[in-house]
């Protein structure tokens, strides 16, 4: 019996609480995670593709996991459903908020389903405390001087304020 | 390294091509899975609860399912969470709609990570065709005469016309 | 080329504002017009069958309708579907609110769909003064004693206070 | 210039941490809280008016509250908008959920505006560590023995455990 | 007694099976329907406004409408309402999803009341397998070689995957 | 006893009815009320911050307002939670639709409450004549050559047709 491979993607930029109180839940569900970094060229994110993939890294190594196998944070530029299926993934996971961008959601998993119906989307929904980090607000608190120690891990603290010219 | 046990619980009265969809979905990605048949009296079902059990038993033997391991129907009348914690259950799964009672659902996840946090719950989303189905309307229809055979699997449709008197 | 027949179902329980606006808008659209009053036993309606048909007749005596063609009120008590194939209506009528009970009518238009693909259902919407009146809360502030000249026809007002014991 | 009286009118059967939650935030902005506590007979509540406003008035001695002035409860039998014009209320309080019942808000603020205009309605909104919980689904965890230490002020729980026979 | 004239406004960057299915459902209900296709300037479509509207009449030509009277396509770039007053338009027709941008409906619907609330707004839901279907996310498919032929009509393939350099 | 300072932020770009609206609720429960200005460069205003400064004030030259105390409109660059602070502010006032951004609400409140969870944030409804006017859509059919006089204020009207060269 195969074991189970799930794909958490996403642009994380940067990475979150929000992002990491996912992953600390998915790492329980699956055999192998791979956090999928996506290019998102025309969202032209503040931070690069290695960057992000690496903040990512960086913030995992602080988390105390209940990893069944192995994780994965790797960039990718395909179709999500080309790459989910080049990497072999049996269930793509995604953060779901009590009040979130349902419709996006909604049509991705429809049309990905026309895609490849073999590959299943689960949603996952982070603490309560975490639902109402965007990372764009992040962004826009840090650029206008606010406090972002609660919103994303220490690691990325000092880089985002660098950034946006804070420090 | 143990295997996923996960839960899929509900009232099933009865089961509705809704439910099979999120079956045939969830068997691909836990080790056992668990159709937990909740008593429910407060909402005065229909159907006993052995009726219940039987018909979701006589549905899946009529699917073709790639089960990885086992799957389990069983009935339970403690609170969601204690009847996880007993049967050491590692994930709850839950259908949903575009268009979903998504208030309980939300209300439910959230008190549920209070009374125990390491119990994970996933959505999955049942296929565009299944989603409008609801087992009150399928009552409703089947009361006053139409075709159900949209909606249940076909072991279910004599027992649900012979139940409100159409057979 | 037949001409349009369009039919607005409801329990009418008793007819309001937000009602007859969805009828006022109707009648432009279609040729025949069929206010569909749906028996509704397990709602336990307040007013009988008889009354709530009357109600309606008597309300639409008052209105400057821009008619078509024909409107016809009357009573039905078998399935929507059933009803609306025996009087070949095209198209069945539905009012949206801003925030309404969405998730029925998707169910509802869904689970119909099945049951007959060519009759098609068209949502108007009342006007934003009268997308709050609901008929449950009219009862509610007519029990209590409140004014409820603003939510239903001139008609209609005696006779709810009267129903209610308060008058 | 007049002081501003508040009213946060419910069933508080009983009263949990999201209603005191909303008590903490509404005693801040006006001077005068009153915390109307309806009969509500037709949903039959599991504790009488006296049970209930006496929860209510243990509740709030146990809380560090930031009074501007007074605090009263007291029960009501009235139409909302008849004892919010008695009380001479400036403006009532709702609590609101990320994920709520926002149909039947709009829908009773839309009507009270028809009843009287001068009394406003406004939203706060709980902690998201208190959105989840409702009254309702207490109850229910309550009945089936699950833990509600987390859900409801301690001098509700033991009463919450007598009622529902679990002590 | 006049015809009916629907009006079907829309950007169309472009026509998708979503469309399609709308205009299959408002042929029946209208004697005349005009496809108005909106210049759009602000969102830089992806095809002109020629191609647009050719890709409409191309589709149309291969569907099996039960037309009642005529079917129209034509580009204008007046407001939507003026537009909809100079071509005696009754109805204007939009596409209903479970989950759609319902804001923006709604304020649309609203504001154009404002402007003449002769002209009345009827929304119809797209079968439930295109209610998924986004212009917006096909174009995004296209782009990264996945396969389109799920969401447009066949005349439509070739030209969106010239269009984005993939032919 | 300290009185109560609210903050009415904002773009207003420029201020509708739907603006008005809340504002003239709003006066009847604090003492000092700040319209506060968002310069909101990333939004690419269509008028000056000046421009909207100068047009609120004048639109309440203009109004009939219960005025409890004192209302201040001025201009702010900070972030809101850093503005809010320095200017002592008890409450944040938002307007709700019935179909909001809600999503942005929440997570807006959410983040705000780790920044500093003192101030408190109130939602106020807006007419339901009001809550479809959006200023984004506004200044669209100004463009177009609508008529804007049912959306915003009579000071208004000439300076966002001149602004859209339709003067």
């Amino acid at each position: 019996m195969g074991d189970i491979i799930g794909l958490y993607p996403g642009t994380f930029d940067p990475i979150t609480f929000g992002h990491t109180d996912i992953i600390r839940r998915a790492v329980k569900l699956v055999d192998t995670l791979i956090v999928g970094v996506a290019i998102n060229q025309e969202k032209s994110p503040l931070f690069t593709l290695e960057e992000r993939v690496a903040m990512i890294k960086a913030s995992l190594e602080g988390m105390d996991l209940s990893i069944r196998g192995q994780i994965v944070v790797e960039p990718f530029d395909d179709l999500l459903m080309t790459y989910a299926e080049k990497r072999k993934v049996d269930v793509i996971i995604r953060g779901l908020r009590a009040v979130s961008d349902f419709e996006y959601e909604f049509q991705m998993v429809g049309m990905n389903s026309f895609l490849n119906e073999d590959i299943e989307t689960v949603f996952l929904m982070a603490d309560a405390r975490y639902q109402a980090i965007a990372s764009r607000l992040v962004k826009e608190i840090a650029q206008l001087g606010g406090d972002i120690n609660a919103f994303v891990p220490a690691t990325v603290v000092p880089q985002l304020l660098a950034k946006v010219g804070r420090r």
